[in-house]
């Protein structure tokens, strides 16, 4: 037992090797433990409740023989520094977003999502068809981890303010919470922006250190309440309109497993991106009924000249950053033609369907 | 070799039992040998080669304990017996649509795709977290069949015509393609219907048996070549805006089934229903663009009037065949409902962003 606890107190404490909490006769089994860090609250609806639904398939696939166990934002470490724990082998596995580990290149954001880029549908096609993981791996390699494409939340909701929004005049000093590009392009606007993990923005949203925020759509940002300080719930979120997260695992202990063992988390992730996109899109047409209804929120549509004043910002803030190296170039131009040509499609597929079907409908 | 022979020329016949084609030594192995049936032409773009890849995945991960062999339409069974193969267990697998076999139960048609109905997203948010995947489990149980959802092949297109199509006048008397419901509502607005499987559509079209045609999108409608014989393809693929394929299991093989490999099959296809539908969404777009500037295909926006036209018949069509009896009423209700809710949230997400992104960008 004392050896277990001094065990179980190290992995906490972050420096422990990866097979060290595994006995001896589970590894005579053959059994592997993986740690799973996360940058979400536990068990937070979606975000959380998907890292526990993909380490059990990954467990049962196996049959057991892979055991991942999840570690909630905080727990193993701080939600940021879950990048550098598994490129350090603190933990084997990462269950995030790539857009905030843009301190390290700016082109970890293409990753996730860029304002006004690709819809979840086109981002998924870019990263798995196109020239995406492709890159998202080589970017990698150089800090020891090998990238997945995982979930898409959804196109997003613009966010949460506590009075109108109705010019570009009104974003001049606004203090509003908004990570990756569409945060840099709200800092051109005028607006002082702050990134904060998910279970930090409540309380700065109550304490008025920030005017407003933007997390992710109605399923989830009615589980954090945002709704009883803010009531202006704005949308679309053209700062996030694909926002599509990520599975690392740490390249040494992905070279150790089988081709087997490759496969089961693979397919586990792919798997989980068509499923807890589903439920996003399942849990946000629900949660959008009670905020209105129960909650009295009220949406608003940005108006034209923002939609118009964020596109142009956009744009520019896109092409500087996607200018910063010669890695980042590659991966803007590589982008931005893969965007120009699903636009052309999406044109006449979804975007013809949804407003032929709206133009019809009597709900 | 005498007796393999024999074997395997039974099962070419569709009489050998399932594990009869397995050897002594693969069994005392504990590997399994599945006939996957599709309805698909053999490596067909996107159809034929995600059934391959399924197949590919679930070998993989099972490490070789799963052996899944793939029968293109009409290797082992004709395409539209695919059904009944593994109802009676002539085959363990079929890959393929629900929509195939609405004459079983109209209730079946839900499950791929309704005019006018849902987007893919909005499909797979009803099957994975609505009700769907458990009525159509509800459906299937009676024919000892258990089903699955694979991917959808994206908003298709309208259609190949050989003359513009301007007003509803122009559907009376044209010989037309097209599958399920939406061939129903062509019906009622005065065309002659058939449908036919992928593979007997060119000849058909080339012979003038039909005067047009719809199939999947541009990527699939490119390499069956229909653009050398009608010039004119219309949009939005109103009449099937999410067609979602179907993944079924023989209720006996799937309950002899260990609870690993159920989860390798369960998340082999989900994985795939986010792999193959990217594939669509990303060749479609690089399809269209060699479809216009190599063949000089003309694209066409159906107009207002067929638009309307087309939505008011879709509704009275699947309001009738939503109640021709009492479990297609609990299927029709329950998609009713999904799709009031879904098009309340897509309008501010999906629908929100993409008509911003067009309205601000200069391609």
């Amino acid at each position: 037992m004392k050896r277990r606890k001094f065990l179980k107190g190290a992995a906490v404490g972050g420096v422990a090797a990866a097979a060290a909490t595994v006995s001896a006769p589970a590894i005579s089994q053959g059994i592997k433990q993986l740690k799973m860090v996360t940058t979400w609250p536990k068990n937070f609806p979606g975000l959380g409740t998907g890292a526990e639904r993909l380490a059990q398939r990954i467990t049962a696939m196996s049959g057991g023989k892979l055991q991942v166990k999840v570690y909630a934002a905080g727990e193993l470490v701080p939600p940021f520094q879950s990048f550098d724990a598994v490129s350090q082998g603190k933990a084997e596995i990462c269950h995030s977003a790539s857009y905030y580990w843009q301190g390290k290149s700016p082109a970890f954001n293409f990753f996730t999502v860029v304002p006004y880029g690709l819809t979840p549908d086109e981002h998924y096609a870019w990263m798995l068809w196109g020239d995406g993981l492709k890159l998202y791996t080589e970017l990698c390699d150089q800090f020891g981890v090998v990238p997945f494409m995982r979930a898409s939340t959804g196109v997003q909701m613009g966010g949460w303010y506590r009075k109108e929004m109705r010019t570009l005049e009104d974003f001049k000093g606004l203090k509003f919470r908004m990570p990756g590009l569409g945060g840099e392009v709200l800092r051109r606007l005028g607006a002082t922006v702050v990134n904060l993990p998910g279970g930090e923005i409540f309380p700065a949203l109550q304490a008025g250190t920030i005017d407003g925020t933007e997390w992710v759509g109605p399923f989830n940002d009615l589980a954090f309440g945002f709704y009883k300080v803010a009531k202006f719930y704005y949308w679309p979120g053209i700062h996030e309109p694909s926002t599509t997260g990520e599975v690392l695992v740490n390249k040494k202990v992905w070279a150790g497993l089988s081709k087997e063992h490759q496969e089961i988390i693979r397919t586990a992730v792919t798997a989980e991106s068509a499923n807890e996109f589903a439920e996003f899109t399942y849990k946000n047409a629900d949660a959008l009924d009670v905020l209105i209804n129960k909650h009295g929120v009220q949406l608003r549509e940005y108006s034209p000249e923002i939609l118009k004043g964020f596109y142009d910002a956009s744009q520019e803030v896109v092409a500087e950053v996607g200018n910063k190296d010669p890695f980042t170039k590659k991966v803007y131009d590589n982008f931005m033609a893969a965007r120009a040509k699903a636009i052309g499609w999406s044109r006449l597929g979804e975007q013809g369907f949804l407003n032929a079907r709206s133009a019809n409908f009597k709900g």
